[in-house]
């Protein structure tokens, strides 16, 4: 049942045991890869504009000439956001190319990044994120970029060459595993901002579905659990992609070690890997509620029945983690993310997101017969509701706050997830979630995928309407200010906001953020 | 018999009309490329030595380590002259790589090419012949880099990576058409200065071998008539690819065009393609020797009478630019080459050079019974060496000299040239080659192709030992100062000597200096 795969460390091999069943189960579920030709000749100039969210605008200039010589450069713009394979077509034009061409080319998902020197990038990961690359051509020929890109915009510098030099048919086969097809249109009659919005929504998250849901096709092309869940979500009112669900399900089933909770995310390439330091609690939890989802939209108890087991372990372990005073003792290597917030105190919003993942966990194991299982996490989650509450939601001021820790700290993130997790219900919980968000004093979200919780938390407590301003106002103007898909970072008042220190390393097309289809289509339509 | 090929020139196509029979005849003698494994882990420094030529040499510095951070730099030494593809490993150390690695690498045939920063290039060619290429590398694998390189050392700079990246098994894929299985070796007690040199001339051919004769693996790259002669030529007495012979003397006659001389040279991709402005008179004439020198070495009777009426066509055309008093009226366009010495005037070798191959054409005409052709020939060749000689030849400083132009040039080309033309035999010319040989006012070859003439015209004159003595001095020289395969120019006194204003881009791998083996082996053993 398992196979053993070695890699070398440290000039050593090390050995990852991974479970056969499940990673052959992920391997025939690879779903295929539509492909799409886009065409730019479309040349524009990005200029400063004081009124634009990043400071620049793109400004089409025209059809793109097509003979350059060294020095030349141009930016073309492709119209819409792209992942997928360059090609262009490079011939002489006066005479023939007697020696090699090299051209520098460079891609951005934003103007705003096309404004930069990728030289001066001065974040914290690593500057090979950033799409930029050389290339010599020997011969005039279509010339196909052997790299899979991520972009809107593409600079192209001739850095090189013998002559006058024919550049022309600047196409990208577009590559996704999202079948537009299946997509069904919003209803006549519906807001035009919701329209706006899910389309949106749907482009994010077609992109980042490939042979697994990544994380962002630019960066950091991984399959993580907490982005699979919101992914796979949205995907059952999107396309449908079932089998890419059970793909990723499996994928994580795959990774199980005895004791720990799954890696927070994988590779695909060269083969199924994960490494270590990934392990993240609350998206281990959300792997289970990933699940459950699937077992409800599809119906697929054969899947269900075999990844149950892994599923249980995981909740048993988390359960086994939870103190008698309702807090969480962390495994060790083990931490939580919950968000990009600066400083965020993990404790409270993680013990929700155990909650939130062990009701749904219940739910499945008693529709699966399983109820030994039910029974036990159903106690567990009354007693551990209350030993939370009682330790604590301060009362008079109205939250949940850990009073114990050095500085105890007041965050939208621990409300949301201690409601979704159902510690406190009805008017007190709406009282304590809208007065948090209207605190100038609390910490907010700033990803997304935070925001997609908070909107859950709304629509859990019967606040429709305030659910709907909220995607409104936060998806709504990100559209305003310019996303052709849904970014992984964004703070509507803070345009240099970067999880690594510069923007232009941010993913402009994340998977997390593309959740308000999910929410449109099953809440407002 | 023709097919039209259409390319595109300033937006219009233009027509090029290549004759069909021949192009098909060369396509089927394509010759199979052989491929040898050549890897390294031979780790060097380059040193300034001011006793080497060009002032640096390489140092050992043991085996590579294997692990590299941004920011490190190794050359590898590969031990010999390459030409091919690389492929290395590229695989995570402590922990996954979790963001591409990119990597510069620098190839050069020379420490001295090693030495410099390739942005320091000040010569008059393109730049991007300088073999300098990044590569993003997405995923741990064996990476392999698309294009054909040439070289025998490698710089592998570690630009970005996210963590420490194990860099092994850097491997060359060594390509050529030349089958060393067919190589004889030398006898026994051969002087082992000459073996010496036959070996380095072998492997100055055998890396300019590929599906046609190259001029140079670095650069240039194409098929030149003046540089297949001498290949063809030497090949018959070392690797005997008779088929790749019979290719390159099609290519070129597909591209005959009426009136004109054959281009100096083509490109076989993206298909077989010539360009204007190329047309080297004195190269068209030995395109006529080289159907000569094949049918002598091979005895293919059927190609050659295949072959015939366009050299026929080209002698007819250079008889016809030959006036009454022995000068030649350059064809509009079309140029001589005869050396890269500076300012060289061209006409008288020129002429040598026509008269060479019109007594070669001659015998050729008879051995295939076209006797009008041989006693035309002969007729006009007997008239225009005494027309020349008449016109031409100081008897008072014995030499030939143009003393109509402007500033009579004195150089050893002329001499050489109208000696191989017959013009003067004997001890008269033997005295007239020594009498400029030994001038310090005379004009010298710089190239080893100019030289191969004048070592035969000293055979033509009987002076094997003047001859064996040029060729230790010359080609032996080159190989004590570090040649592992003959270079394209070379003067002993002169390590600044190039053509195009900078050494580094001179290709050290160059056929036109691989004729000491068709000496060597057909003279001196």
């Amino acid at each position: 049942m398992i196979r053993i795969l070695r890699l070398y460390k440290c000039g050593s091999p090390i050995v990852i045991i991974m479970n056969k069943h499940y990673l052959e189960k992920a391997d025939i579920n690879t779903p295929k890869l539509f492909e799409t030709e886009i065409v730019s000749n479309q040349t524009v100039e990005i200029v400063p504009d004081e009124s634009a969210f990043f400071g620049v605008r793109s400004v089409p200039v025209g059809t793109n000439r097509e003979v350059f010589v060294g020095g030349d450069r141009f930016i073309l713009d492709f119209g819409c956001h792209c992942v997928g394979y360059l090609s262009f077509r490079l011939r002489h034009d006066t005479a023939y190319l007697d020696a090699p061409v090299q051209l520098k080319l460079r891609f951005g998902e934003t103007p705003y990044e096309m404004s930069r020197d990728y030289a001066s990038y001065h974040g914290g990961l690593c500057a090979s994120w950033l799409q930029e690359d050389t290339v010599s051509v020997d011969f005039p020929e279509i010339v196909k970029m052997p790299r899979r890109y991520c972009f809107r915009y593409l600079e192209v510098t001739v850095l090189k060459t013998p002559r006058p030099v024919r550049l022309t048919d600047f196409t990208v086969t577009c590559i996704s595993s999202a079948d537009w097809n299946k997509l069904e249109p919003l209803p006549a009659g519906t807001d035009p901002e919701l329209i706006a919005i899910d389309r949106v929504a749907a482009k994010t998250l077609a992109d980042c579905m490939q042979t697994a849901y990544e994380d962002g096709p630019k960066r950091d092309r991984r399959l993580w659990t907490g982005d699979l869940r919101l992914q796979a979500l949205t995907d059952y009112y999107l396309f449908r992609n079932d089998r890419l669900a059970r793909r990723c399900l499996y994928l994580f089933a795959a990774c199980e070690e005895d004791g720990k909770f799954l890696p927070g995310c994988l590779y695909q390439k060269p083969s199924v890997f994960f490494d270590e330091g990934m392990g993240i609690t609350d998206y281990a939890m959300l792997w289970t509620a990933a699940l459950c989802d699937y077992f409800t939209h599809t119906g697929d108890e054969e899947t269900t029945r075999d990844l149950f087991p892994v599923a249980k372990c995981q909740m048993d372990l988390a359960c086994s983690r939870i103190c008698e005073d309702g807090s969480f003792a962390f495994l060790g290597g083990w931490f939580s993310f919950i968000d990009w917030a600066k400083n965020i105190q993990q404790m409270l919003p993680c013990l929700g997101v155990i909650l939130y993942a062990m009701e749904k966990m219940a739910a499945l194991a008693a529709s699966l017969g399983e109820t030994e299982c039910a029974a036990a996490w159903n106690e567990k989650l009354c007693k551990t509701r209350n030993n939370i509450y009682a330790s604590f939601f301060d009362a008079e001021r109205n939250c949940f706050i850990d009073t114990r820790s050095e500085k105890p700290q007041y965050s939208v993130q621990a409300q949301a997830w201690l409601i979704l997790g159902g510690v406190i219900t009805g008017e007190t919980a709406q009282s304590v979630l809208k007065q948090c968000l209207a605190s100038p004093d609390a910490l907010k979200p700033v990803t997304p995928y935070m925001h997609h919780y908070v909107v859950e938390a709304m629509i859990k407590l019967d606040m429709k309407e305030e659910a709907l301003a909220y995607i409104k106002s936060y998806w709504g103007s990100m559209i305003q200010n310019g996303a052709d898909t849904f970014w992984e970072a964004y703070d509507p008042k803070n345009p240099e906001l970067s999880p690594y220190g510069d923007v232009i390393i941010n993913s402009f097309c994340h998977a997390w953020s593309c959740s308000p289809s999910y929410f449109i289509r099953k809440y407002f339509i």
